[in-house]
């Protein structure tokens, strides 16, 4: 179901990143989505293609908005409102003094189909299709020490997570993810602040590490809508990030390619993990029931989608983290910075 | 000179998030930008435009690609061979061992012009068009004490600064932006956090904080190229860096009404300083040595752009932050949270 509308269309982002690091989809690129060239070659050339219609623009303008980058300069009028409203004692149609701050009125975003855009974690340009094709069973042999070390941090972290699980996929698919958007956001943040500390560019990495936290997130989003959390799953979840996201911290700074070494070991996990919560969908043990709404507009799923489509291009996504990962960890085995190499921007 | 050449090209990401809130560009899409349209539109638009001409395609796939993705299932010996490449032993064209591992070789993309993009801290598809048609002068009043807080301790660190740089304008913009780029980190991070240890989406704004982030760290990089900063200016970085970091975490933890606050008075300050900065260019005290390739390229600005055109769309870029943080924090004013309130996405 999923393989036959892979190649309808897929977003700006995506396609800018992975296109750069695919040659499978620059021949794709002649079939369809030539929005992308346009959008690429858009700063570079003045000449401008057809304007859009104007159905378009009422879909997305469907109300008169201004922004506060549009207001005339304010007198102390104004700015007595603006104090007013931000006061604690705000009337309770408080949020229409807030939004008059900005002078917007409820912009909205709608699909084709005229129905409001859902979502407001994520924008329709965020969208993509995940890439089905990549190689699951890749795994990076442990060799140094270090490798040794990450490898076996990870494999001793599984027994005590399928003791507590068992076979409830789902809310062990719910639980990894709020771990694995941890590590992509810290490394993140300390390449920005080594990038600001150092003066010094980043190469692209800060932002897809910052990308793989998003995503990651984008997958906790999804599960939530198919096992909500017991208390006591809530409750494990603050203790398990405080703990984790000091540990990744402190590992981060004292070594990087450990650090990320051990999220390309904790993807091949994640894998494993959602290719046994596929058998025990295919085996009828977990009813195979409809995709999230959410699920069908991140990925592009078709409208009937089910949770097994959803499992397949979260494990798609996980595979490409792995690889990035030890890709990251490659490169500061070999004595180089990540700056130095460029980032695979968008590869998902 | 910019503002001639405001209605040309301006990049999807950019265009997406502002139109969301602001007629005055809605308006100007039907004079240009159809890819925008194109792009949003595709998702839900099955039927694709023109394939893009074969050149664009050979541009930005000079050399035959093929990424992990697209990689057949791998033996022990590719295992092996990225083993090796990954020890720390690995030979001095370590290099193309890690490219191998991903089977990318060089990919390039290169300006219209044929000449190689130059930046790898930001694709052509980031880049922007400042809106110097925002209002500098705007001001929120502070009434609560918290705002004053806020309010006075912004005022308080002035005079540091403006003891220690004068009117140094370049080194103090530059040590600025070190500082400028921490809180979207922060903010940013700990939205993140709290969406996966809360289950619930973040509105968008965790987007938000860091493209604000994302975008003082550019302004850096920037005024690097402008003024070089001396060991002294380098360390003092370290120093400032490490305090505010650790400061505002934990000020965005106990208060992020106080957090946004704050910010939004710094922006404010930020206006104030570059204006100064523009003054000295315009009186001549300060050479207007032309625009760094990195400024031109990011911002869209004409090939013979100079220092002062950097600096105005620098503080038109610090305008949309003190709107966003000030935005922000009346909405904890109000009682709601920020998840609440759609974020302003793209808004710079």
């Amino acid at each position: 179901m999923m393989m036959s509308s892979r190649n309808s269309g897929t977003t700006v982002l995506r396609h800018l990143g992975f296109r750069l690091f695919s040659s499978a989809v620059a021949s794709r690129v002649t079939a369809s989505e030539p929005a992308y060239s346009l959008v690429l070659s858009r700063p570079f050339v003045p000449s401008a293609p057809a304007r859009p219609p104007a159905s378009v623009l009422m879909r997305l303008f469907p109300v008169r908005m201004a922004s506060t980058s549009a207001a005339p300069a304010l007198g102390g009028e104004q700015e007595e409102r603006e104090a007013k409203s931000s006061s604690p004692a705000a009337p309770p149609n408080g949020s229409k003094a807030v939004a008059s701050y900005w002078g917007i009125e409820g912009s909205k975003i709608t699909k084709e189909d005229g129905t409001p855009w859902r979502w407001s974690c994520f924008m329709p340009w965020e969208t993509y299709e995940a890439d089905l094709s990549i190689d699951l069973k890749k795994h990076h042999v442990p060799r140094t020490l270090l490798d040794k070390i990450a490898y076996w941090t990870v494999k001793s972290l599984r027994f005590p997570t399928d003791i507590f699980f068992q076979r409830r996929y789902g809310c062990r698919a719910m639980m990894l993810e709020t771990v694995a958007a941890v590590p992509g956001m810290v490394g993140g943040m300390l390449l920005h602040l080594q990038s600001l500390r150092r003066f010094e560019p980043s190469g692209g990495w800060i932002r897809v590490l910052l990308e793989e936290a998003e995503n990651e997130r984008m997958h906790l989003m999804t599960f939530m809508e198919v096992a909500q959390p017991r208390w006591y799953e809530r409750a494990l979840v603050f203790a398990v990030q405080g703990v984790f996201f000091n540990a990744y911290f402190v590992a981060y700074l004292l070594s990087p390619k450990l650090a990320h070494r051990m999220v390309g070991y904790l993807e091949e996990e994640a894998i494993h993990s959602y290719t046994e919560y596929l058998k025990d969908l295919e085996a009828g043990k977990i009813q195979n029931v409809p995709a999230p709404g959410i699920a069908i507009d991140y990925w592009r799923l078709p409208a009937d989608a089910t949770l097994k489509d959803v499992v397949m291009v979260v494990r798609a996504d996980e595979a490409h983290h792995r690889d990035v990962n030890h890709f990251a960890s490659d490169i500061h085995y070999q004595g180089m910075q990540l700056k130095d190499t460029p980032a695979p921007l968008g590869y998902h």
